[in-house]
């Protein structure tokens, strides 16, 4: 297998420690290449970056309508929350509007990702529910499409949940190719993860971004997706966090979202290009250097914006003792 | 530059979602290639794997004479100890013996490796101190030198301290090539780290396992020292940690020793070889996959031996229910 170009590095002192290899593409909604790096038809697993993606089934099932989405329960859906408190009260009034609560949750628990919202809980002596979980929000939106479509909700993790069916075919729908089970995992909150080609997840996000190629119940969606999502860019991550400083900062304009493993995916909405990108060891930290210099250089950002990326581009590293040691940057773009 | 081989990856379901790769290299004393991938000529940081190599400073200046260390101390000046209980007894008794306390520490703190630790700390709602820094007792042994040296301790970890003049000095001695201020960095523990060839790092090793072609000091020191991390493997790492299981397998046979973004270094002491490996990326849980390969290959391990390593050569993943999605494994040795 060819190796992909070195994207980012860690340097210590004047040494390079580490080393990140990844690619990265740009499209437009017809497919013509904006720009790209490395191999971009190797078929990766997207996880959390496409769930703007997976919550058109809510669109196609006409679950929005049934249940009157707000504009924060659409951002939550398309969510990895950080467990603020935000963010809990909207799942919880999102899960209790549905006649549902976090018992219905399938994605189990784990502790909040926003580190205050940690420590606030082990003070108070409390275990992490399923609202802290950051795929709740997703979960609840896959919720409302149970009911929309009038089946039981139980197991509806399962690939072989009629849920589950629904959101594949949207995927499906958006980057205009099969999803194949020879190509397929569990993701962490327990709902399938299916690999394809880096270039068909940026072609998914330029469509979303314009349209162009989706059915009008998907183009309707996506336009509500990614406008809940820039309007609340909170609710999509959280306090510091590389998604929800970028959207804030670009005002509507991008819609940028992180997966696990080093998975980032996003639409410059004004241009109509969607794009995503996949750090070859799956180092998240890298893969914020990495699309921070890709927006830097492609997503035409004005000072305040350049200012948000740049914080990414180059991240300084502290040892113990919070000295500046090194930094972790994004090289080659 | 040439890429590295892909040395481990990581699958979830039926596909492969992350890649590592690396170099290592294994010779004996007279620097004979026994088996090596990649590019092992290109300088690395070794971390805190080479402990036991800067430990030689303490023989250099007879401080291991003046204080008597005990076994239990040089096991805990080669060590990356996870504060447990054991470990902070140790090291402050190290410190009471030479009329030194934690505030002599200049490691800075942090919370302890070791999960249980943490949590019992947290429940005491105490702060870590210097004596948690898995670098502790590395620390209290570079005192020593100081005292032995009868020099001011103060400033102990800065590259112009005649401490860590010594330090250089003894790794130098063992690697029997200059370290150079070009390729200097500061540690997590705020002294300096210097890069070398990986190569230099393994033949290092294989010295300090053999005695050939050090001085008396050196070859009596490094015995000394491999023969206390073997003897209290628990004291060099803690609970579950590869360094500690490993050791402990092999009885003696082996001496072995991660160090930060993804190194591990050691020697197969009856062979008399050393070895070095770095993951290209920094990913700890991947060099764990590649050192166990490494070894499984390599040091002609028994049953148990066996049963050890493959349980790090291959490392399941398991989502936030617990399931088990995928596997971290080693690959091409």
């Amino acid at each position: 297998m060819d190796a992909n170009p070195i994207l980012a590095e860690a340097v210590r002192g004047n040494w390079v420690e580490n080393r990140h290899r990844g690619a990265f593409v740009i499209v437009d909604a017809d497919g013509n290449l904006i720009a790209s790096g490395g191999d971009v038809s190797r078929p990766v697993f997207p996880r959390s970056a496409i769930k703007s993606m997976q919550a058109l089934a809510i669109f196609d099932h006409h679950a929005a309508e049934k249940f009157h989405h707000r504009s924060e329960e659409l951002a939550l859906a398309c969510a990895s929350h950080h467990g603020e408190e935000e963010h809990l009260n909207n799942v919880s009034h999102f899960l209790e509007r549905m006649g549902l609560s976090a018992s219905d949750l399938e994605c189990g628990a784990h502790m909040p990702t926003n580190g205050k919202a940690r420590a606030a809980l082990r003070a108070a002596g409390q275990e992490p529910s399923a609202l802290h979980n950051n795929c709740s929000g997703k979960h609840s939106g896959m919720l409302s499409v149970a009911l929309a479509m009038g089946i039981d909700p139980k197991g509806y993790v399962d690939r072989e949940h009629d849920v589950q069916k629904a959101v594949r075919a949207a995927v499906e729908g958006v980057i205009g190719e099969g999803l194949t089970e020879d190509r397929c995992g569990t993701d962490g909150c327990s709902i399938p993860t299916w690999a394809a080609p880096l270039s068909a997840w940026a072609l998914g996000f330029a469509r979303m971004a314009t349209g162009k190629g989706l059915s009008e119940a998907h183009g309707h969606g996506a336009r509500a997706l990614f406008d809940a999502a820039t309007t609340h860019p909170h609710l999509v991550a959280g306090t510091g966090h590389l998604d929800t400083l970028v959207m804030e900062a670009f005002e509507g304009r991008l819609m940028q979202k992180g997966g696990a493993e080093g998975v980032q995916c996003g639409a410059i909405r004004d241009k109509g290009w969607g794009y995503a990108l996949k750090c070859d060891d799956g180092n998240m930290a890298a893969s914020h250097a990495m699309v921070a210099a890709l927006l830097l250089k492609y997503a035409q950002p004005d000072a305040a914006q350049r200012s948000v990326l740049e914080q990414f581009v180059r991240q300084p590293t502290k040892n113990v003792r919070g000295m500046r040691v090194g930094e972790l940057r994004a090289v080659g773009f």
